[in-house]
């Protein structure tokens, strides 16, 4: 803990020398990526917290961590004594901090290059623009700060083709009346292009910029990273290639122009902005196109789906015998898993750090086993597996909870509710179009009833062979009620309620859904993707009404013939016993 | 349709000679009120349109008429030729048609003195506010404007004393840092002073202003309208009169204070922001006290709602009996409903223009049956009747359907979906402050379902012999998700969903409910607070589930208990009949 408030010491320092009463210091990198490489990790150098949502607040008589319901407990753990733990709400955020310093006439550094533009936008609102100053607060002290890395980029095929891709979102800027369109999230630039890599961790994307004219596309990244024959491949198809650090010199380059910039996912364009170019500040056309996935698309998912469901059942297989045969611990959770994964066609990597939570630990929502240190599995308790895989067509995340010894009462009626939940809006029909935020309630509903809540969104959107965090759409209530969050036919999304009893148990049933049209015009319903049974010795069949049986029989009916022709011995038998009729 | 015409055309002349490209005629007044006097009916005088929500917004080769979902149908029905029906939605508005006329650098005249301080911000925030004009484009050319009517005010007795008011009102200033205060929301003023009038119809308030200080409560208002010993009253209770027209006047001399100022209902407080004043732009604390009911007053409420039942009882039975003896229309429903009403201890009035729609007009949900046009009560069908009353000890609103002849299986099950979705969030429990337009899909889910939805919200909140329309509080999912729209126990709120059949029927099932702790801390739930049976004739139980039936069963024991000790004769018998178990 001395080391952070050193590190605090020495931000000081620079604050005083920089004429600064505030320093932000956000945990985001100049693409907005969830997963920050080593290079951008700020928050976590400056005070040991780790969790993926994250802004420091310093002054100098002050450090405050705000964070989400997400990394509340985490962050009690990790902070040191000095920094406080600030808690971020529907209605409380650090922005509004911020305004209330800004009334002192307080100075505020803030890195502009890694600030998304709606959110500077928010605060030139909030606050007098003038005290909004463009720093780099952490670069002059943060003195052994790991390279930004790189490696190989390489084509993915399984899709539209680029060109086809570049030429839809060259129609819908026409439609907008753009001239130029800038893009830094790497997710649309490698749906965009067709390529994928492995610069961020389990997310498949490259380090890059693009720049879209009607005639051009100017895509700035590490060449050498691109094997030839892929960089004639692009120049074929329409995209010149600029080395990653031009990317700034070129947009410089535009003045007067019309030019479409997401709002949200874009870094701060002030470039653009001094520049007398006029921002069309609107969701980017590749954001919305890549999320609503074709028939030809979800048919890929599936066929990925259907492998992870081996996949998993194999595992749960191995798993059930192994508890029997030999004390194992969390990790060893994640080893297994991954290695049955392994196995199968086009897998690639992990989608995100497998959760593999014990009893009181199922209980962190983004619990985090260490090898040595982890739980062991024994005793009688709940287990709860958070997991996913990024296959080359299709990425997974489910989440299933399975008993270790002999399931009590309370465990049972528990999951019998966060079922409830999960069948409440899985089986629920909403217009086309509507906020996704405004869904949330109806799988909170049974939970509610009870008094129990869960402090996370329902559901966030997935990607195809992409980020498992991919918006646009978010089945979250504290996500905002925009055409940014509105659902289409096509968009995947995770349905995922939890109950967690702090210190005793989790439990958490995750399937990824796509929302598809229902029986009735205009409106849309979820079609479960994810392959997987629910666990028969944890529900409680008398709570489940006649509406909820008919869809867990469906659902489990589905799996049984989807699976079963692959799987063979115990693993069809553990299959069999999870998917008869209640 | 001709004289529309000829008054858009004055407009336009008007336009030219003020050098105005666009013109936006608000349905707005001074003060926000829902239900306009005669005098600021500028909108229904230019286009004819009298629907409660609308803006009209005119340049010199277009005019459209903004308005939200409940009025489609009738401004189709009403609008000339020339005017555009422009659908208002939760992404679609106004002020976005402005901004883009902003572009073309447009000089756009509106009415600051009646436009919400919230409007005119975001106005300034979408568009050049240079481009903005204040002006009022009627004064000039509506030579037969009928002038502002004023009315006698009396003392509301039943409720805390105005010394406490203005004690907590004044305490929450402080908290908030405001020197000053500025009021400009009769519901507001007459719920702080304690008086009631009748200014507005429906709502039993007065045209006043009101500005707070730590020492000072200067009430601007029609000082000859108030009793010489209210006067008095008011003097020994802190309050000075001044003349209602003084109030701009006093508004002017507050040079750089702390003001407070309610974004939403306060109208442009441009003079404050000229003379340099800092406004605190937050929730008015006396709209969110005098939303939060205490128990005393929800008590009074109960009883009121007691009378309303038993009048809705005596009128039912006398409907069912009258329908087999003569011939009725709709019109005769008000009259004698109100009739009913009107026998009642405390009864003042109507809370709004009673809906009476029979048939195809039961699908429109804002119908308002005309002496002598509207439809006779022959043949199958429903009749939907939405009324309410005002009475000294509570506002009440209320809507039921019952059959005229023999309903059919699909009346039937509409008016049982109907029920369910109104059961659906009766039911709920949902966490304290949670935003209520994320509540509002629980409501839908189950006409969702059915590919069925109604185009306003589930529900509104109701004051204490007040506003039947009374916020902050909106269990709608157009309503913004902020602060103002949170839940606390105390709220009263109208549970309403829908099916609308257009040319068919309509079914609409409203109570009012108000929010209280549930068995489980930090969860509310719903108390119904209106007596009056749903329709057995209508439901089919076999669509219930148990939990609906013991809902509705409980609710029937309920209204039974507390009305049939008040009743006698046939109403009794038609009650009985009406609240046993299912």
């Amino acid at each position: 803990m001395k080391i952070y408030k050193k590190r605090l010491e020495l931000l000081r320092k620079n604050m005083r020398e920089n004429h600064l009463d505030v320093c932000v210091i956000l945990n985001s990198d100049p693409h907005l990526n969830e997963y920050l490489s080593e290079h951008y990790q700020a928050v976590q150098w400056l005070c040991g917290f780790d969790g993926s949502a994250g802004t420091l607040v310093v002054t100098h008589d002050y450090a405050g961590l705000w964070t989400d319901g997400r990394y509340f407990e985490q962050a009690l753990r990790q902070l040191p004594s000095d920094v406080v733990l600030e808690k971020q709400s529907a209605v409380r955020n650090y922005r509004q901090q911020l305004a209330n310093f800004s009334k002192k006439g307080w100075k505020i550094g803030i890195d502009f290059s890694i600030l998304p533009l709606a959110a500077y936008k928010e605060l030139c609102n909030l606050l007098n623009p003038a005290l909004l100053i463009d720093c780099d607060c952490i670069g002059n002290i943060w003195k052994e700060r790991p390279k930004r890395v790189t490696h190989e980029i390489y084509a993915h095929e399984l899709d539209v083709s680029r060109v086809q891709k570049l030429r839809d979102v060259r129609t819908k800027m026409q439609q907008m009346g753009a001239q130029w369109h800038y893009i830094s999230s790497l997710d649309d630039i490698a749906w965009i292009t067709n390529l994928r890599g492995s610069d961020i961790l389990y997310n498949p994307v490259f380090f890059a910029f693009l720049l879209i004219s009607k005639n051009e596309a100017q895509l700035f990244l590490h060449i050498k990273s691109l094997p030839k024959s892929l960089q004639k491949e692009l120049y074929a198809d329409g995209f010149c290639l600029f080395p990653y650090k031009h990317a700034q010199k070129e947009l410089a380059k535009l003045k007067k122009k019309d030019v479409l910039v997401d709002r949200i996912t874009t870094r701060t364009a002030h470039i653009l902005q001094q520049n007398g170019n006029t921002l069309h500040e609107e969701l980017a056309p590749s954001t919305l196109q890549k999320a609503c996935k074709s028939e030809a698309v979800i048919a890929r998912i599936q066929d990925a789906m259907i492998r992870d469901g081996i996949a998993l059942c194999r595992f749960f297989t191995w798993l059930e015998q192994a508890l029997l045969a030999k004390e194992l611990d969390e990790y060893d959770i994640d080893t297994h898993l991954t290695a049955f994964r392994a196995e199968m066609e086009h897998y690639v990597g992990n989608s995100f750090a497998t959760i593999a939570g014990f009893g009181a630990n199922g209980a962190l929502p983004h619990y985090q086993a260490k090898r040595g240190t982890c739980a062991k599995l024994v005793g009688d308790n709940l287990l709860l597996i958070d997991s996913g895989a990024q296959y080359l067509d299709g990425t997974t995340d489910i989440t299933r909870v399975v008993p270790v010894g002999k399931p009590n009462d309370a465990q049972k009626r528990d999951y019998t509710l966060v079922l409830q939940a999960h069948i409440a809006i899985a089986q629920a029909r909403f217009p086309e179009k509507i906020a996704m935020p405004l869904l949330d309630s109806i799988a909170r509903a049974p939970l509610w009833h009870e008094g129990l809540d869960y402090a996370h969104g329902t559901g966030h959107g997935v990607g195809y062979f992409l980020n498992v965090h991919e918006g646009p759409q978010s089945l979250s209530l504290n996500a905002p009620i925009s055409e940014r969050t509105q659902v289409h036919a096509g968009m995947v999304t995770s349905i995922e309620p939890g109950i967690y009893r702090e210190g005793q148990w989790g439990i958490r049933l995750e399937n990824l859904v796509v929302a598809a049209p229902s029986a009735h015009a205009g409106f849309l319903e979820f079609v479960p993707l994810t392959l997987c049974p629910f666990e028969p010795q944890l529900i409680v069949c008398a709570m489940l009404t006649q509406s909820q049986k008919e869809w867990l029989d469906s659902y489990h009916t589905r799996v049984w013939e989807l699976l079963s022709p692959h799987l063979s011995g115990a693993a069809r038998e553990w299959l069999a016993k999870r998917t008869c009729p209640k």
